[in-house]
């Protein structure tokens, strides 16, 4: 897509959401996601399993504090998607219902995908849905270990800020998903429709993909 | 407060909510209080002027995307507070009932406040309650002279990441709410704890307040 058309392309972008999201997973890209709708034709969708609002606190965790938001669609009601972005989080360890309704909503929804991104522990709910085998991706390094063991046939890349296999754009821990959003933006919108939503966010970007210290200070 | 006094006295955070609040002004702070919360003992009440859903869809621009969060309090049943962080966005301007509300609620809970946090043009609300006078702040750059322009006995400060003034922290545009925050709870639960939430959020800080490349970049 080129500038021009995507200023008259809507775009539609979906997001997974589960209980323990991890907040700046969802709202770093979402933010500018929202920025690029002031000026582009943008459809954003929050889904999951239920209507219910959804809160960021984890559910293993009580003295946590949480935010709860409010899902647009469930997984059965989602519209069509160009852009599926998944979350990570301390939510997405074990096996709830919400989880695996998760999971089994992206391995669904990948085949008609033109955009899958993943930030920080997401990578291991899509890697769990299948949908990295083969492929090289990136994950959030201070749960690496756990994360990459759910899927032996990716091919993890430990020093990274975020990895791009085809359709899939993988981010590392939290904030990075701001910069995968952004060079995302950037590909498919050009890099002064980057530069302008990293500017009003007052946002210095990570710009290089391989720009990682948080790899060497995890031990990777 | 002392890093061991921090681990067992309880810290009350409050943030208030409008429509048209900039989602991540709210959930970059609200992240890393998040993360603290893990580990300290922390809560956190989302305030506004019912218990509705409040949406980051600024009210006059038809085509933005928006995502709804749900309030814990109103302006009238909220808790006591140590902090208040009041957040920005396109919702700010104008004086619809939300707004002034929101601008009596800060004026009212300001003197039983230990600390007042604004990001990117929260400050303009801050302003409008009069909290500000005679004091040191900063604000969105982008939004510099509509900002600044609603209070002429604030010391603005052009040049900043953020600014404090006594118990006042104001940051500049949307993501020095992430800087100004890390900022505070090195002030209060030391610089070890600070550092490990921007590790584990694999957030590169801006550690110096007077760091700002878009003061020039928006003319200032």
């Amino acid at each position: 897509m080129s500038e021009s058309q995507g200023k008259s392309a809507s775009l539609r972008v979906g997001v997974v959401l589960f209980p323990g999201f991890q907040a700046l997973d969802v709202f770093g890209p979402v933010d500018c996601i929202n920025v690029l709708s002031w000026s582009h034709n943008v459809t954003l969708a929050l889904i999951s399993s239920t209507l219910e609002p959804v809160s960021t606190k984890p559910p293993a965790l009580a003295i946590a504090t949480g935010q709860s938001v409010v899902p647009t669609h469930t997984f059965t009601t989602a519209p069509c998607l160009d852009l599926l972005l998944v979350p990570g989080g301390l939510g997405t360890r074990g096996s709830s219902p919400a989880i695996e309704e998760a999971i089994s909503y992206i391995r669904d929804i990948y085949p008609e995908l033109k955009y899958l991104v993943t930030v920080c522990t997401g990578a291991g709910l899509a890697a769990r849905a299948g949908v990295l085998e083969g492929k090289r991706a990136t994950t959030n390094k201070m749960a690496w270990a756990a994360t990459t063991g759910l899927a032996v046939n990716v091919e993890w890349v430990p020093h990274a800020r975020w990895v791009v296999d085809g359709n899939v754009w993988s981010s590392s821990g939290v904030s990075a998903g701001i910069d995968v959003t952004l060079a995302w933006i950037e590909e498919v919108y050009g890099s002064e429709v980057a530069r302008k939503i990293s500017n009003s966010t007052e946002y210095t970007r990570h710009e290089d993909p391989s720009h990682d210290p948080f790899a060497e200070l995890h031990g990777l």
